[in-house]
């Protein structure tokens, strides 16, 4: 890796973002319909590679429901107002006409109440009861507690995540040992979010079945501003495929690689993938559909920290459907919607006849003045 | 080739736009009036080196013939109103007035009505009832079928075209083999747009005349931001110069390369050239003249697909005729007019004597920061 | 170190902000409150590892007090208005309900009134008072001459400053002569500003406890535009810090390097410690403090250069109290609230102990395009 | 120099502005006062280092003798207005009073007058009684022909000039040769303007005295846009400062290296020095004081350009007087006044003593984010 010097005492990388990416069409096409965008982790096979944002204004139990039966897989947040609140969907309902101040200080008070055990079985049930898998997510400091209540609510995929996790967490306190508690769990296990090849690499031999890619700290986020950390995403997702490459010939097994953070087309997915994601993590564009709990609102629950907020409760204007947003039909030229088609269609273009080989795309870095023109 | 560090597991070559590029000036400089800016392509020579985008806000039977005395040649679309409908020009005079959603829709009826193979070859006559050469596009999906009304109709020059196309393409059903039906066609082809080396050299070793380079599919798309894909215009036409180097070298024939898409100013056509353009395609700069059939919008067919539009319908401000566009005189200082008068200032500036010539010139890359000052 | 052909006659190296860099989170995280970012310079330990800045619009004796009793460091003008006028805090009431050209002429008055060395004794005395360490500035004009009142002041801490400041000035008048000045004095002298590794190491070998990095002369100045002389922030701490390396190397004496200029979130002071700053100067987000001694305005004494100004007084919105801005709570998600709660958590997400190890990070350079996603 | 792949097919090197650029001070300082920024060429010695642009809005006879009396040395335009009528003056005035387009008109119309020679002889004699040096600006087309002229008004310094000029013109008519003319004139001669090593090269091989290196034909044009042309200030002044080294070590000639465009501050004329520059050329600095000729505009006379005009007449808001532009005191940050006074302060801060140790200042590329904080 070429390091450019700072200074004369300090060097470092260049980091690049998908949006200084194009993807190079070779010496073949092929039609749409001969593509296969189909996604396979662990046990379970998806028609669609993403998984929806465990935040309060992108997965119910109800658009899990409907997110299963698109093809997608939603992950409920089961720190969020679903486990806290039995009327989660009144008190969503309400929040969505407050104004920004009242809004949030009602937020910190609902977020502050206890997570009830019984209501996570609740909404297990409920997405299970729609027929599709159950996936949720907790934090490092719940997942231990957690954990059987998990198990007997027979939750299919457990994702733990923060805005930035290491395997290795320094304490003075009790402290999950995430590589102990994920090899002894049987449900299948998704954890992130990181951004360089080290974090990544303990991260993956905790027995994870994928990670969460973020650049800082999911989508509503700003992690980069506040604090100074961060990286560029499509570096990012490179920087861990290597990760997954050691990992893969050490220990023969692939874990895989999933991009989190504000994605907004199916370019953008294309591009994750030639860097090298298997699959996506989907938020505020699904915010941005007609039935999203946030009901025109996008937030991180890291909006509420005590002392520190790091992110942004953000207006989100509907565009259509959540079958309009995934699979079109699409009237908008800025390619929101209809963004598997338009993942197809990028495949086509690019000869590709599945998303492993969409990997080996040739990407080029465009110019900083403007467009691809 | 120099490869940059994406991230640890992937890497890539960066791309330039025209808009990146200077022309520096060298040793010598020349009377304006002792420039040839006339090209030859197969057996046709045009005193201005550009070909008229086959799209229906740009060429029509009576443009053709306007620019074909001009000194340039148009390329009718064989698949767009003029070829569907007996009175396309009536259906533009309606939709010019439409507002955007009602023209969209009245736009997707028309292009749905069948191509009538006698208006193609009433389409044909017109343009040579006007004294010049006629050239026309079809898509690869249309070319075998069309193929010999085409023949009939004594077509001079035939574009196949489609925003990324290949010599190989994968199908399970029915598919244009571009290299036996080029080879068999008496017709001279030019076959694009396309994007990389390799996509180029097959496009060659097809057979064709002259190759289109396109960065994201033309002039009104936007392939780069619905499907990631693209490249720098000042790269592709790099890329594929050095296709048609490598294609000289092994079979001694001088394939044509013709950038296409958003050319505003005869500096621009300058520095595509530099590049190793042999001419250029115009859509939108001749979409903003007088007599436009567009009569003051601009769209390509990509606009009506059906699931997912790559392209707008933009409105264009016309600026003066089409003499003035491509011969001047000007009275603007921004370039738009006399696009042609300028690309032979350049040439005068940098003391060549003809476009080959110019293909020489020294380039610099500018700084991202503003403008050249 | 890489340099860069500015053209065939002259290169140079490539100059980085603070702006341009992310810190990259590894395989280790950290329990925030398990981190340590104090700062020991000489004889004195803050708990919080920053300067306020000399300036009157950020620094009185009883901002003074305020900061130190919060765990940093004011410094406060000795040439400024409160060692030239008695009233010092009803002048700057008036001023600040001035419009800015009866407030310049104002200034230009007021900042022309002769230092009165018992003010100067006074005013230390009013920072004693209040329990906490006095430092304070002068340049290098008048500290020789100002040197003994400043003893018997018991001054603890003294900052030699300029926009542009060198161990070896020319001049045909008397000049300090720093070397012997430093050494000779007791009090610990912080120097600078500079920006350049040759600047830094003729400084350090003066015998100062520590040097201002500063990269166009202050916050609110612009010497980048007007005389053309600058560096980038991250390269000038990255070059210093060379210089330090150095300095250590053939003294063992380890001086401190303080980043000055236009902080304003707690990222940007962790990137600064990344580079190899082991403090900061915070001026401009000091002065937008609620009880902030500009009330609402901010500015550097060159704004009232007679013949050459080059920095502006500029208004400020007050966000919220001196301790919220240090330590918070925070309720912006911009980062501009609780600064040291940030660098903590910046810790956290890293992983490191202390502020030493900081200065370890792996730095990415991020793209110019946009935003880290 | 490292060449950049452009594409497979090409490559070119990277172009520098001067705002790309910032000056780095070492290890010494300088009293301004003790700082030389006179400038000697030929028999010529000006206490600024200026030549006020050949337009017709910078330089009247009247500024001409005002310029000369503050230190530079003004060129009068022999083929504008003040040689064309006998009262230029007034018809200034009535152009600085007329809407757009008509002002256009008339100045195509007033442009259009036959050069009087009587009038050439009578504007010099009004310079030389003002007691400065007199220099006028002539193009490649009319040197010829008004050299007897020029010499017996006794022109003291003449300049050469065109948008882009060479010493190898290719032409079937009559075309000066400037190696010939320059060698027998008796006047010294500047000559330009020029972008590149190999041009600069060849015009010092005329035995001009100086030449002016223009990035796009002068400081109101935009042969960058409209006909692809032009470099990189900062790297155009290196590269034939390279040519200069060459043409010196060949037959011990030293060429003065004037740059020419846009300058606005004495940061910009700093950097321009560092690059290699001996002198500037001042225009839309001089336009924007109180007495200019063109009275609140400014252009080039490639605005009345019959096909082709490359430049715009554009407005211009004074903001001082000559005198306080050029000397100050000033009263604006921004440092549009007092421009040599900040000339003085970068020496100042960078420590050198005269023009010539300036050109060895060590530059800095700073990032393409934003200012130099």
């Amino acid at each position: 890796m070429a390091e450019i010097d700072i200074g004369m005492g300090k060097s470092g990388r260049r980091a690049y973002d998908l949006e200084d990416l194009l993807l190079l069409p070779g010496r073949r096409t092929r039609d749409a319909d001969l593509v296969d965008i189909s996604w396979q982790i662990d046990a379970y096979r998806m028609e669609l590679p993403f998984l929806a944002s465990a935040m309060d204004s992108v997965t119910s139990p109800a658009t899990a429901v409907a997110i299963g039966k698109l093809g997608g897989l939603a992950v409920l947040d089961l720190e969020g107002l679903w486990t806290r609140h039995a009327d989660a969907d009144g008190l969503l309902a309400e929040l969505s006409v407050m104004d920004g101040d009242t809004a949030l200080e009602q937020m910190r008070k609902l977020y502050r109440a206890p997570i009830d055990p019984d209501l996570i079985t609740d909404r297990v049930a409920e997405i299970h009861a729609g027929g599709v898998i159950a996936a949720g997510a907790v934090s490092p400091k719940h997942a231990a507690s957690l954990a059987d209540v998990l198990l007997r609510a027979e939750l299919d995929l457990m994702v733990i995540r923060g805005s930035v996790i290491s395997a290795e967490h320094v304490t003075d306190g009790e402290s999950l040992n995430l590589k102990e508690f994920v090899r002894e769990l049987e449900t299948p296990v998704i954890v992130g979010g990181c951004a360089s090849y080290h974090a990544a690499l303990h991260l993956m031999r905790t027995g994870a079945a994928g990670v969460l890619v973020g650049v800082d700290g999911g989508s509503t986020a700003a992690a980069g501003r506040v604090i100074g950390v961060g990286s560029g995403m499509a570096t990012a997702i490179a920087d861990v495929r290597a990760a997954r490459m050691r990992h893969l010939d050490e220990t023969g097994v692939y874990v895989h690689v999933i991009a989190d953070g504000g994605f907004a087309t199916g370019g953008q997915i294309a591009k994750a993938m030639a860097c090298g994601a298997d699959g996506v993590m989907l938020g505020s564009a699904l915010a941005a559909t007609d039935d999203a709990p946030g009901r025109g609102w996008h937030w991180g629950n890291s909006v509420v920290h005590p002392t520190l907020p790091q992110s942004n409760r953000v207006p989100v204007e509907p565009i259509g459907s959540l079958e309009e947003l995934l699979l079109g039909p699409s009237t908008r030229p800025d390619g929101r919607l209809n963004m598997f088609g338009a993942l197809r269609q990028a495949l086509s273009a690019l000869g590709y006849a599945n998303l492993k080989d969409l990997q080996k795309a040739e990407v080029l870095v465009r110019p900083a003045r403007g467009s691809a023109r």
